[in-house]
């Protein structure tokens, strides 16, 4: 790929098969926006959805809506949706609460079904390094039921999985900082080999990269809403669960009134429901479903060109010619690409180190309208959605960037700067 | 107020200083809208702002607006605008997560300190028939702590908190169904001179009656944002602690990466954030939160007319005028009001019980456009919201009802179906 051109781009995207999906997508002119992992771009459908959802279903059906508009039954259309997209089956994935309270739900579930068939298994494994609300509430979740965590570095992961202590392996199936991707079906088999339980977090991978729930037997999963499901900042997040575990006679501690089976009775007794619909707690947050809802429709309009195999596949190309350009152009500023780009078994972000100045690097490439994100302690991230992302996206970024490093640019006052959110 | 006329009503609402303020709500023709204390209306203001946060701050903007929008910071603004309405100082209210998932965590929070100053305090006092969601989470947390609840009749209630065993109250302001409102300051004088900490739920009296949270020397409060505070429907709730126990150094369960004192650190370990945001857990829900502000500033458009307590007055009175109204016309089928209309000491919406056919009655009222609703077993409710609610409307809906009952159009099948959500 060596002196690859902007034409060559040019030429790539116009042979895209993927390529109209970028018109589902409201982008702003001047920027490319390579931050779709953290926060997904507003889909063209959003605006009107919500519209309707405020003026017709909340400002003229009022509380009608709950049944005029069906608002309650969106945590499962949604979730079915979603389920479309990660292998499951219609009724089993379920849009409820923030990532970080589902993580908490479902490992507390599976910590208790594990620790009832053994109780010697007292266990939770995480990885190092992953996202830190992961590590939170594994240490949470095993100080309320007498248990430990694990916090193992990724090469010792094989070993420490197949302890005869482990109870409950919670996973971040995309890292979010590397993207390196863990073989789900590989660790979810050694896994159930040694008699463990499996919670894969899909925050960094659903809707962008190939998943088989079914497929590799998984057990539990929880996923974020807003990132490549562009449901919006804060979106809400699903939760599913395979139907031999489900209905498990344990109990998770967030037992609010709607994950009741009988939430209008208005029982003083609690009765999970039956399913996956006993993660339900509180009333659920309506605008932020409807507009997840139009999130999730355009990664669903991929389904006719091959879904989200095709898409990933598309991320793959992009991502490698991003490292291919950053190797040829920018090397010599000690810029390195963090990011495994050998192998397929990665998601669809990168990341590169500089030896310094990396927050300021990004920040001065935010100015030039190339919006990426930091991470400590010295990553430069880049999120590839190839929904909207075009190859020469990919070729303008790594020329912005070539121009703040070549110019200095970066080591602008302005630059060093601590914004509240990186 | 025998034989009181309709033309008595219009003249009423044209007396009303605060009637004005209808004008803030987009308010559907042919509806006369009594169950704000379940959904409040549609604030005008609300499209505006959040087809600008869906346009402008997500579309253009996208993850830029974490900083330049201010969105991670909405939790507090907002949350400072509650607290005026509360009784509290800025600073101390956050808003976050749903009012279950808000129970646990500061149930959680009170029941650990309690535990910490005396170990034999292992109760947990929450009134019978109470909203089921605050006896489940009560029963979650007593589970972890190796506490028991008692689930006490409201006449016992003085005598129960005084057990040296209570730990910690949760108790609702105002009760869902009969609107009977307890006296915050002497409960809470009560307990503390028991040595109990008290949380209360303010799910149906924040923006209905005044609040004085430092006044009655308040422990903890939770609330709700989509009833009196309009914030549209799943709106998020809210959390207070007093300053003197927000830093102690106990946990809740649900440490996300955002209740961390440095979110953007990316630390395995948690240390959980100075103050109220150490309740915070997940991403927030910037379209709820924008959406709620607006909700919000409809109730804070009353602080130059007398605030909340000038609401409450006028909720006080358009309620008698209802429960005397239905007393003059409709007493003969026996339909008898349980709110005690003799007593300021009350929320604002009010319950009558049917000897039969208390749901029908309510869908016959719903299809005649007078929305109220039904709780079981057989109570029918109607919400006061005397920021849109007139004296007309209740003259209107109690012409309304009986004539449904004269009539006896309630008996007719389609009213008795049930619906999925009542």
């Amino acid at each position: 790929m060596a002196g690859i051109a902007r034409d060559d781009c040019v030429a790539l995207d116009l042979r895209n098969p993927l390529g109209h999906l970028r018109d589902l997508f409201s982008l702003p002119d001047g920027t490319i926006y390579l931050d779709g992992n953290s926060l997904g771009a507003l889909p063209v459908a959003t605006l009107a959805r919500i519209t309707d959802t405020v003026v017709n279903e909340w400002g003229i059906g009022l509380i009608r809506s709950w049944n005029s508009a069906n608002w309650m039954e969106l945590t499962s259309t949604v979730g079915d949706k979603i389920a479309r997209l990660v292998g499951a089956e219609p009724g089993e994935v379920i849009i409820t609460d923030s990532t970080s309270v589902n993580i908490f739900k479902v490992l507390s579930f599976a910590a208790e079904i594990g620790q009832r068939a053994d109780s010697q298994r007292r266990s939770i494994v995480v990885e190092r390094d992953t996202f830190p609300t992961d590590v939170y509430m594994a240490d949470s979740v095993a100080r309320i039921h007498g248990m430990k965590v694990v916090n193992a570095p990724t090469a010792e992961l094989g070993e420490v999985i197949t302890q005869p202590s482990t109870a409950v392996v919670l996973l971040t199936h995309v890292d979010y900082r590397s993207g390196a991707m863990h073989d789900m079906a590989a660790i979810t088999r050694v896994a159930h080999e040694a008699g463990a339980l499996v919670v894969w977090d899909l925050s960094h991978s659903a809707g962008a990269v190939p998943i088989d729930l079914h497929g590799v037997d998984a057990d539990f999963a929880i996923g974020c809403g807003y990132k490549f499901l562009n449901g919006g900042p804060g979106a809400p997040s699903f939760v599913w669960v395979h139907p031999r575990l489900v209905n498990e006679p344990v109990s998770q501690p967030l037992c609010g009134w709607l994950g009741h089976a009988s939430p209008f009775a208005f029982s003083d007794e609690y009765s999970p429901a039956s399913g996956v619909r006993r993660f339900l707690c509180g009333t659920p947050p309506v605008l932020s479903l409807a507009a997840l809802d139009c999130g999730v429709d355009t990664v669903l309009a991929a389904e006719s060109h091959g879904g989200v195999g095709a898409l990933h596949q598309n991320a793959l190309a992009l991502s490698s010619l991003f490292a291919e350009l950053v190797e040829q152009r920018v090397a010599s500023h000690g810029i390195r690409c963090v990011t495994d780009t050998t192998t397929p078994q990665r998601g669809s972000h990168l990341s590169f180190v500089a030896p310094t100045g990396a927050y300021a690097i990004v920040q001065a490439l935010i100015h030039r309208g190339v919006v990426g994100d930091y991470r400590e302690p010295d990553f430069m991230r880049f999120g590839i959605t190839p929904l909207y992302t075009r190859f020469v996206d990919i070729w303008d970024a790594v020329e912005q960037l070539t121009q703040v490093l070549d110019s200095g640019d970066w080591k602008l006052p302005q630059y060093s700067e601590r914004k509240a959110i990186t």
